[in-house]
């Protein structure tokens, strides 16, 4: 052991950034493209795992490929986890996910360099798709490592381009033998783009996640009755789209109604036929909602219905409606927390509590185990895109609060 | 001249509405498609040629190819004039247009069978183009026969099949020689389905026709900025689409707001990128209005705007509109308007009052000289489709009409 605390190497961590972008690489390299389990995603994690060899790190796969490297600890007890995923989305940015991954890698780096040998074992975590734009479902690693799914049948999804999960998973060489989840965590620790605008506009650069908000999208469909726009009396009208347009109304209202930062969206409503001078037979819209407090969102779903079908009702339009998903909120372990606040106020760095609007690892393990995550700003409030961007003072910030954290958990 | 007054031969009158359906027939004849100048147009126009010959009417075309038959009265002077179109839309039913033109036709066959020589000349019309789906506009054959467009670039108007109408108009054989709008006309009568619900609806037989709705299309384009409807706060988002789906609901509202039988319709509405989870960065969408009051009709449009506006500007959201449709309402002749009444109550037809909305050729020449309407119950308000109904005993019941106003007029 030397005498020097464990510090992040900004200018190593930066260059691995840059360094992994160069990887499936799209608009001269601002963005960049690796859809989960393909020849990108194999040469990114060849590259991560000679970085964590390079580190001294054990490196481990678990049986739907999430990676791991492990800097053994005094004990053998119950790992500190840190980490993220490095897949993409179709036009992905150079910090969703591969942030948190090399952030993480970098502190396992730091120890190391000190010569810190930690009490608990440090264990750097990539997980498999989280993206799920190749397969689905999203967050697959970390629902496997939680054993939300089941790996059989996740091992024979079949994705976007016809390809098995499976079998592409052992083309690229990283279907590992370890039962996933079968590492046992005491902490786990996400470091992320924001991928909103609340740090920006506060001017606040290390974000507290207390959560994530739960979310619930409905699909409504209308059906009435198509006829001439100048001949039928308003009285004697089947209008599907004006229900829907009252029900997108009424989507933007319940955000007062409801309150406690309820969000509701509607992202897509289209027509039947369509045309200017014909009254609407069908019309289609989703309404998607997000709440921290499950009650609130289950309020506001219960809500929109009722008002749906008194509206479809007052205009003798028949409706129909399914959810596409529910995801329940998740509260994060209340002393990771505060430990991620008070690291984040030992460094002086700005803080603000938020909830995470966006699905992460972290929220799929969070029931299971302590987890919580740390925020740190994007620009313009801009992801899955390659103008995301996140300014190197605030990677740094972001990297030195999540060392300081697993500095305190792992000892 | 005979003893026996003019009277109408329903055989005769049902058996050449079946036998011009017959032409450019589809759905095993329960509807029909003749687009205008096309070979269709020829078989009908040809047909139509014949019987007018064989009625002993005096046949002439004009420059645009309106076909006229006239009947020659004592007096050289203003004509009566009967007609409606007998081209089709593509999905064409039986009588829009076909019932004006042949019930003219039978008014004019009843004074000949009754050896009934009128006092003023009656000429049956029947007006190129009136549906407007091959050429642009649509009433073309009366804008022209009113001077309300220029002939020589009408002839050069390119259809969406890419032919000249001017050739298609000598291809078929149909070009004539006299300049639109040179038979000086007393009065013109339409004897139409009525296309809309109101008569069906009411139990009433015959529409007596007090002029035409003025019509206001506008579109309106908004454009924010797309975001993640999980991460972007309520209060930051720039939502196109909530503007329109604001708009759209305003123009129902507006329909009370107004009243005097306002309508308002909302046909097309589309948001990009149109995804369930992303915040619409551009809406467009538009807004048919009908009025019989233009000063009602400019009301609304402004009232329409000034809420898209403050939508707009509440958003952050940038609004463009432009006005796709102008046309102004028309108050038909109040002498014929209560003529058409009077005559339907004489023959114990039972009648209402009521507004057209949609665009006629009575309309088009209503500016210019004295002109008026019949309307017969359309079957579920239902027209431009192979479902157009109309039951026998309406349409002998609006022949009646017509000729009994045809005798009032034509003496």
């Amino acid at each position: 052991m030397t005498a020097d605390a464990p510090r992040i190497d900004g200018a190593r961590l930066l260059g691995r950034l840059a360094e992994l972008a160069r990887i499936g690489a799209i608009e001269d390299g601002r963005g960049a493209c690796r859809l989960a389990l393909g020849d990108e995603d194999r040469e990114a994690r060849r590259t991560l795992d000679d970085w964590m060899r390079d580190a001294g790190l054990r490196v481990t796969y678990d049986a739907i490929g999430n990676q791991f490297g492990t800097l053994d600890g005094e004990s053998d007890g119950p790992h500190v986890m840190l980490g993220s995923h490095i897949d993409t989305v179709g036009t992905g940015g150079r910090f969703d996910g591969s942030l948190g991954v090399l952030a993480a890698l970098e502190v396992a780096c730091s120890f190391r360099d000190a010569g810190h040998r930690p009490k608990h074992p440090l264990t750097v975590a990539a997980f498999t798709n989280e993206e799920g734009v190749r397969y689905q479902p999203d967050m697959m690693g970390s629902l496997a490592y939680a054993g939300r799914i089941d790996l059989t049948e996740t091992l024979d999804t079949i994705g976007i381009d016809g390809t098995r999960l499976g079998s592409e998973l052992e083309r690229i060489g990283y279907a590992g033998d370890d039962a996933p989840g079968s590492l046992p965590v005491r902490a786990f620790v996400e470091l992320h783009i924001e991928q909103g605008p609340l740090l920006e506009q506060e001017g606040r650069t290390i974000g507290v996640v207390e959560g994530v908000q739960g979310i619930s999208w409905t699909e409504f469909v209308l059906r009435g009755a198509a006829n001439h726009a100048g001949t039928t009396p308003m009285s004697m009208r089947k209008d599907a789209g004006v229900v829907a347009a009252g029900i997108a109304a009424y989507a933007r209202e319940l955000c007062d109604t409801i309150g406690h930062d309820h969000r509701a969206t509607v992202g897509s409503f289209e027509l039947e036929p369509n045309l200017v001078n014909v009254i609407p037979r069908r019309a289609r819209l989703t309404v998607d909602q997000r709440n921290r407090d499950d009650g609130l969102l289950r309020r506001a779903d219960e809500m929109l219905l009722a008002r749906a079908r008194s509206l479809a009702a007052a205009e003798n339009v028949t409706l129909e409606h399914r959810s596409l998903a529910r995801v329940a909120p998740v509260d994060f372990d209340e002393a990771l927390v505060g430990l991620v606040q008070s690291s984040a106020e030992t460094l002086g760095h700005s803080s603000m509590r938020l909830t995470s609007g966006a699905g992460h690892d972290a929220q799929i393990l969070a029931p299971s185990l302590p987890a919580t995550m740390i925020f740190v700003p994007s620009r313009g409030g801009i992801s899955h895109s390659p103008d995301e961007w996140t300014s190197d003072e605030h990677i740094l910030a972001g990297a030195e609060v999540l060392l300081a954290v697993a500095r305190e958990l792992a000892g």
